[in-house]
């Protein structure tokens, strides 16, 4: 069973709004409106344990998933949502030993979502031309100790692409539709090319430009989340939900003649 | 850069509706009313590569993607789209080496995409009482090339379920709250549980046992993907869409006490 | 109590898919493949009467809505649905004694349910370029009993509305953004515009029309409406929805300079 | 061209939302944030006239509707939105003349948009248990001018609906089931029974319910409205909306035997 260890990431939670991603080290406490707790008590305790703090508020040290991750990352850049992630991680199909070129990396919680998906023998390289964001999510997955997997590399996607041959290219920026024709180059035959954007404008110049490659299976699409209470007698779709996040467009990549 | 080799599964792509999962094999013909193509043509080639049918049509041969073996899966036991399936690896936190149990298997579609986010140090333990599912199922995760990944098992996880200290339980099953107290016996500290339930009475009846053990972070939702037509002066959401497939309960294992 | 007469149409109801809008007329026979009913039965009857076929099936004769000719209205022209009238009809303010300008008429559908809003004091002017869908549209109002609340006007709109100082403009037509300068000429100070259309483009030039114009308190919406089946282990959205039919967009009309 | 008039309400739109509903009287200032206006300037203008405050920032007098009313109600009782109210109103087949049951009268919003469609001929009997909503109710029905079509009854429906042979039934309350068998009694052949309610748990007493008597089209809906941001290069579904109200019960009652 594995246990926690000094330097270790866990999710303090005290309730379904309140979590705390924070590191474990010996002698340090956390403090919160509910007393503070001694992180250090936790070392060589399963993850789940739970941890009284000093006014005998219960809370539970969770093992942080990726989805915790993306949900505390910095949101100053952050559109994507788990929902969209997931939706994204399966179209794309990443898994072990991928290599996937992301741009932007933003505030690194796609970043990190891939990592994870790719390791241990795949790579991201991601791109992102704000050194400040770049500086921050470098953060985020060294945190996550993901950064083994990743390569983040300062630079404009819409006039160089490194990479060849990769499995997949992930857009998240604000003009996708200006990097599709180096995204072509980058993708091996049958790679699948995907872009996230808010706004319909965007997908559809997106689209214009995907059109004008030799890409297939071109689709576009949106997810709609709903949470639902559900208790004896007031169950129900809660009032208040996110409405619209982002559209999410597709295709794989096809060669044009036969290669010989 | 990888070729296709004689054995392997392409998927013929026509156009949007019209694909075909094939496999190559030397002297090997598929005909479709546009024509037959000689699938051993495409032995050497690159995936993605066009290939054209005795009557001049011009196909493409993509690699097979984990969402394509989704929807291609013999439907009689499926109700899980990819948009679910996308949610439930993120939310399961499935990677790269973790140990899953679900049931029950069905037409093999989850398991597939478990498999191939497990492998290759992970495993999927699969349920399933039918063993006219099984059988299916065996046949759509050997021909992914995943069964490494997975154990199918015979077996009412009601009952019974042999594993302990896995980090994720998944019940896409009638009766997923009678699986509720196994399942948090079978579960790793901090591990996550997910249902899928297409009626609001089963989530009804999940979301009360999963109160009644030890489980934090519960939330049930539901996902709806709505297609948009991209098309210069025709842009718009589809007319018709799938309105619902099933609610989606997720919660995590907590200990009750401290461990000694 | 009011009684079927001769004459009267009634909706003949079989089950929630079988329904049909027909005239009660002696001696008249109606044939279903549930077998013949008696028509001249039903008159001196109340609405809701039970009616059985002559193969002993039961029937009942209930009063047609205006939502039942929305629904039996013929298709051809027909893309607004009965959730979309009913906001229209709000936001639009339609009550009796209203003047309001329709363009399309289309079949007639939306018709019907302004000229019901609106009688018996008030008047719908009806615009359609298409001679045939007028035709149709007549039909379907005399059927309705509605005629007299309608001036059925074969004209262009986007060169020509003769009406002023109308409470309510309503278009549901290809291009709504070339008739927004007659709508606010037509339109008295306060009054309401409002259109209808299926695709993301047409909204964004109806908006850009209408900002160039004196109008407050625009707004684009779509109504999205999703049937539930409620039954004991049975309760779900349908799996089967009408994703989109169209946008609404409304705004009022304000003066510009105080009148002296 | 009708013109404002001493006591009359007009609604002061500053923009999209900022909006007030007040009283027109002679030397009367309402004073907002951005400086007073003087009310009694509108006297003998037409609606939609401009008002300079005494800042001189426009505002613009708008004539207020229906639904402007039932977005000012006092929201203590209130849960029906105007798309529920425009929907209700077409499945309740409501129109100049009909005689209509609702309970509870809550804050008079549904009210309101029933008397404003009956009148000048029909009536609206509203049913309250609890006196301080009905006195608020009836100030906002007096307000709009529509008490000569509505009569405010204080009592228990679930005891008791004095009417009967009327055209429909609204249910806006906590337990519409125990409703349902007096709600049968009241109407006429062929009349309409509408609920609404938050919960799913109430809907499915409430189709129970409705099983039990001779009803058919029996239906329940949700409608769910999306924002769109419509302007050059951000159009999109806004970020935040309304994710639930209520479900939306409907059916129709007939006859059991035919009537002699």
């Amino acid at each position: 069973m594995k246990t926690i260890n000094d330097g270790d990431d866990v999710l303090l939670h005290l309730d379904q709004k309140r979590t705390y991603l924070v590191r474990v080290e010996v002698d340090k406490q956390f403090h919160t409106h509910k007393g503070f707790v001694e992180l250090g008590d936790l070392i060589g305790k399963p993850y789940g344990s739970p941890l009284l703090s000093s006014l005998g508020v219960k809370f539970h040290a969770l093992q942080p998933l990726i989805r915790d991750r993306i949900v505390k990352t910095d949101r100053r850049t952050q559109v994507l949502y788990p929902k969209d992630i997931g939706y994204l991680l399966l179209q794309l199909n990443i898994g072990t030993g991928c290599r996937v070129v992301e741009a932007g990396t933003g505030s690194g919680a796609l970043t990190c979502a891939l990592a994870n998906a790719v390791k241990p023998d795949g790579k991201v390289y991601s791109y992102e031309i704000n050194p400040d964001f770049q500086r921050v999510a470098a953060r985020n997955i060294e945190r996550a100790r993901l950064m083994d997997y990743v390569e983040l590399k300062e630079g404009d996607v819409t006039e160089v692409i490194d990479e060849t041959d990769v499995d997949a290219v992930v857009l998240d920026m604000a003009t996708p539709w200006l990097v599709v024709p180096r995204a072509h180059l980058a993708l091996k035959g049958s790679g699948v090319l995907a872009t996230f954007s808010p706004t319909i404008e965007q997908v559809m110049k997106t689209v214009s430009a995907i059109r004008e490659h030799p890409f297939v299976d071109l689709e576009t699409i949106e997810l709609i989340l709903r949470r639902i209470t559900v208790a004896r007698n007031r169950t129900r779709p809660q009032t208040l939900m996110i409405g619209h996040s982002g559209y999410i467009t597709t295709a794989r990549k096809v060669l044009e003649k036969e290669s010989s």
